[in-house]
């Protein structure tokens, strides 16, 4: 088991990461809550809340259940979750279990992040995604309409518990989705991580997850370096976006139907490397193992049919990008990016043919 | 023109009380900022959005309105302004200036907290209570059914420009409304401050407002003390609910349709002082000089026909309490208050039966 220090604004926290990581909360201050709920879809808590219950050592908890998906990082979700919960008695000294994958965590972050002020919240990621990603650096956030994460906050948990054998749940999609994540990781982590991932990621999958035991640390790892050099991303934690720019483009364009979040990045990883070679940053031989590893990791949707100008005409919505101007993270090598904003449109155009083709 | 240095969390901010206030912003660093928007009622815009603009010399500025009245302090008011505010290009780098009253400063204020995880925001009150309360602190909300203030952040302004001359344009309703907010603050202050009230309260009026030149910086340095001991409120910042307990009861009795918030604290300060006196901790006679200043604003709406057992069932409703139990704050002289969660029911059931008589 690895645990990570991590530093914010409001206090610090720890990320725990490994096989018993939910055993941790047995050592948690918790007679300091009034009262533990956690949040969470109900598929989900049927197939793990038990072993949950048994490793934590929770005892009286209740749960709310969020439907799957997406659509339930909303501000109507969000009200529905506040009315549950002090309809059951929740107050400023509650603590909210937030149980799940991003969704789960973007949401719950963002209800602890504003009931009565904040209360206290613990993530414990259920995803890939989650766990090497979004459950670490306190963003919460819902969606406005179709603008993903408009409405947020910083709020981050006062534990993270990542126990990897939860994912042995997870759908073959699912779980591939989230190794593009682990993939960008690498890309910015250098290559000794980026062999590691070559070596094996031909034998990940929900049935095989021994691999991860060692990749998920080194994964969480990168992540909460660049978290506690910057957390409110001002300036380094862009290099986060790796990927994301053409993804977010390609998520729009499909109202977020056709890609799984990491499928997109996955897409953004090809594209970018493409970018990079064009740019003249990136040598192709190292583009070409970026682009290898995206690759056997399976199939993507087809962006056959998207409008380059259409994709085009999107990029620049991405709201990671101050002024209107884009935000380019490009890699030089694997191990070493380039933040610029100074990329001609041609030069996207022609990336996003690339990748088209 | 007084101005009063607040210590948050996050930054410090100056609080500016005075006429010329709004001139402050001249010397505002605003370039900062990608865009400017001016959250406010249309009426409210429409008598005085020309002298802010001259006196605060913001050009470009684009508004937003909210229609009247608490109900706009909603989620879904929350949802319509950030869509308004991302259709009209307002980016991470742009201001909000909040310019009205409570509902204003807490709906823009959360607001300004959660959109794109958080903008800068400047608070410019135009009611009593918004100068001398609810503008400073940080404490931002919005109402959940009638559950008040369920949902929030604690997110200060970047500034907080308090301008006498605008409350000229309130009705006298609204008007002596923020004037029982006073009384609490002179209540906590001493006996200097509530000497200086019992002076001029009768001749204070929307058309003579020149007493509040000195009263209202005061009254805004009582706020500015407790705030800077305890942002959080975890303790002492408590002691602002001096009348708040039965008011806010009497407002959810009555659906927030009766009273105006400042008329309900009218009557929870009368109910505090008999609670005072029936604990044995205030003299007959301080608590005398108290509910005379009461009743020389004038009538309050009637208490007549609320039933006690009512009224007492939703007294530990307040979301201030901790674990259930209700944290009294009782004067004990002018200037000096106790608080304590030990009253015993029959005392507070006969507290609340004096007021009504």
């Amino acid at each position: 088991m690895k645990v990570f220090n991590v530093k914010s604004k409001q206090f610090d926290y720890q990320v725990v990461v490994g096989e018993g990581a939910w055993r941790t909360l047995r050592d948690f201050p918790r007679d300091r809550y009034s009262s533990i709920f956690v949040i969470t879809e109900k598929p989900l808590w049927k197939r793990w809340g038990k072993a949950f219950a048994a490793d934590s050592k929770l005892n009286g908890i209740r749960t709310l259940f969020v439907p799957s998906g997406e659509s339930s990082k909303s501000l109507r979700a969000l009200g529905l979750l506040a009315s549950q919960l002090l309809k059951q008695g929740a107050d400023r000294r509650s603590l909210l279990v937030l149980f799940g994958g991003g969704v789960i965590g973007d949401l719950g972050g963002f209800l602890a992040s504003v009931y009565m002020r904040g209360v206290d919240c613990i993530h414990v990621p259920t995803t890939i995604l989650a766990q090497v990603d979004s459950s670490i650096g306190g963003k919460t956030a819902v969606n406005l309409g179709e603008m993903k994460n408009l409405i947020g906050t910083f709020y981050p948990g006062r534990l993270v518990l990542s126990e990897p054998r939860v994912l042995s749940s997870l759908s073959p999609r699912n779980f591939r989705s989230g190794l593009y994540e682990v993939i960008k990781h690498a890309i910015l982590e250098g290559p000794g991580f980026f062999k590691q991932l070559e070596a094996c990621i031909d034998s990940l999958s929900p049935e095989n997850i021994d691999p991860l035991l060692t990749i998920l640390p080194r994964a969480v790892r990168v992540k909460v370096r660049v978290v506690n050099r910057d957390e409110r991303e001002a300036n380094l934690r862009v290099v986060l976006n790796l990927g994301h720019t053409f993804g977010h483009a390609l998520e729009e364009a499909t109202h977020y139907r056709r890609f799984a979040h990491g499928e997109a990045v996955g897409w953004g990883l090809l594209a970018i490397s493409r970018l990079g070679q064009r740019l003249g940053l990136l040598d192709s031989s190292e583009g070409e193992r970026i682009e290898n590893l995206v690759w056997r990791l399976g199939p993507l949707p087809s962006i056959r049919d998207l409008a380059p100008a259409r994709i085009l005409r999107l990029l620049p919505q991405d709201k990671k990008a101050v002024g209107g101007s884009i935000q380019w993270v490009v890699p030089e090598r694997i191990g070493q990016v380039r933040v610029t904003a100074d990329v001609p449109r041609e030069i996207v155009e022609a990336t996003f043919r690339d990748i088209q083709r």
